[in-house]
């Protein structure tokens, strides 16, 4: 079957392969060639894979497999990460999913070092988990902002290799998408939430204070790929002014990553045959 | 816009409504004159404004608002619980969803009363709560086979009442399925799953031995609907053989729970003019 896909998009949407961030363009569809049409009826097509991937993982995990799968979110303001979690998160039966949102940290989440709200919030077995921001906040406002002083956070990114390989040895598949749309494209989605009364709850007036450190921004972001972009944790540039490419692209990447369990359905720990005879004798 | 019900749904499941569930026959449809096409294309249809509704509901938990939901499901082995979860949570954003099963108690929550479990695992401000299986198992495997003695689970049913009163008080609505399915429909799933490799992982030969045990069940379900329907958080009994129906119908019961909360977009905690304003004039 055709992907609609010329390259890959775990090839082409590599951190490493898209070149510095601040000459990234959010409005193309690198490695697809088709319109949103077509985007949306291929995204409805290989929904379908993702969501038997995704009942074959839970499965597994229903039968004593330990292996879970962790998508981490980021991106600025109006990137649409939530977007990502309703249209791409809802292709799947929510029984297997795990979603996490991480906002700022509470008085009791302060207390502890910024990986321990991320520890309690790991998707158990057998499941995909979700995480709306992450452990990465901690290198991106806080960097940006300096809440911590300099040399606590740029002891982090060595502190997250550590953490996510412990993830991976631990059976979980770590993949990390980031959101990106551009400065004009942001501004057009917060103006809308401003004309929408439906869409108030969604404006945040700190947003509009955070554009002023949008350079600022990029070179923490480029930080992060130039530092946690690892084979066993890739991270993956989502370009995401056209909203249907980024969905189409994050479904792609979680059935690549799924594939790449090799599952297939845990064998009967019973004695098939017995339980036919057992069950046809019974009342 | 016709809901294609005669009776509305809440009146017509209620376990009041339906009679002993001895004689209940879970092949009808009760205040439904359709057929499965028709229930598809309905659910389809009510599936929007039940998405529309959470996303009110998550809107104004965003906002301060503390109010949830929290829907119960029980039910024979095979009723269609996780196709519940799965067909009608699938209908809204996962993101506004909390799904949690409680299978047999692990050591840790032995340790605890029976609601320690349940309490820990209750929908946040703002989310649809989905209990597949809930603190009504410790009322069911564990009266029907005496798991403790009868003088302590026959105070469950006032301690239950008590529990859901406080969540009530609380803010979260409260409404339990039941899912009904026939004896002989039962033994029909079982089989098909002793035939399907893909299958055999949701087969558990202790279902077989459960069966023998179907009129204590039967009791014991009578039992809490006696003891535990309350306006405040009532019981419905969904005849469950066929699947379609069964969705429909839990979906017609969360809309009508949600609507019954009068929700409408929380206003702008900011000055809207002002903020138009600063964005327009901002880089």
């Amino acid at each position: 079957m055709s992907t609609g896909w010329s390259t890959p998009a775990a090839d082409v949407l590599r951190a490493g392969a898209i070149g510095p961030i601040t000459s990234f363009d959010p409005e193309t569809t690198p490695g697809f060639h088709g319109d949103k049409a077509a985007g949306a009826d291929l995204l409805a097509q290989r929904g379908e894979v993702l969501a038997d991937l995704q009942e074959l993982l839970y499965a597994n995990g229903r039968a004593g497999d330990h292996r879970s799968v962790l998508l981490v979110l980021q991106g600025m303001d109006t990137a649409g990460k939530g977007g990502i979690v309703r249209h791409v998160g809802g292709l799947m039966d929510p029984q297997g999913l795990s979603i996490r949102g991480f906002g700022k940290p509470t008085k009791e989440e302060l207390q502890h070092d910024f990986l321990w709200r991320i520890h309690r919030a790991l998707p158990p077995a057998g499941r995909i988990g979700i995480f709306d921001r992450s452990h990465y906040e901690d290198v991106l406002p806080v960097r940006v902002h300096n809440l911590v002083p300099q040399s606590v956070w740029e002891k982090r990114y060595d502190l997250i290799n550590q953490f996510e390989s412990e993830l991976v040895a631990g059976g979980t598949t770590v993949l990390k998408c980031c959101l990106v749309v551009s400065k004009d494209e942001q501004k057009t989605r917060l103006a809308q939430r401003l004309e929408r009364p439906d869409k108030y709850w969604k404006y945040n007036p700190g947003d509009v204070d955070e554009r002023s450190h949008w350079d600022a921004y990029l070179e923490a972001y480029q930080a992060i790929f130039d530092l946690t972009d690892r084979d066993s944790a890739p991270w993956f540039v989502i370009p995401s002014n056209r909203k249907w490419f980024a969905r189409l692209a994050v479904c792609e990447l979680l059935i690549d990553a799924l594939t790449g369990l090799h599952l297939d359905w845990p064998p009967a720990d019973f004695d098939v045959e017995a339980e036919k005879k057992r069950l046809a004798a019974a009342d």
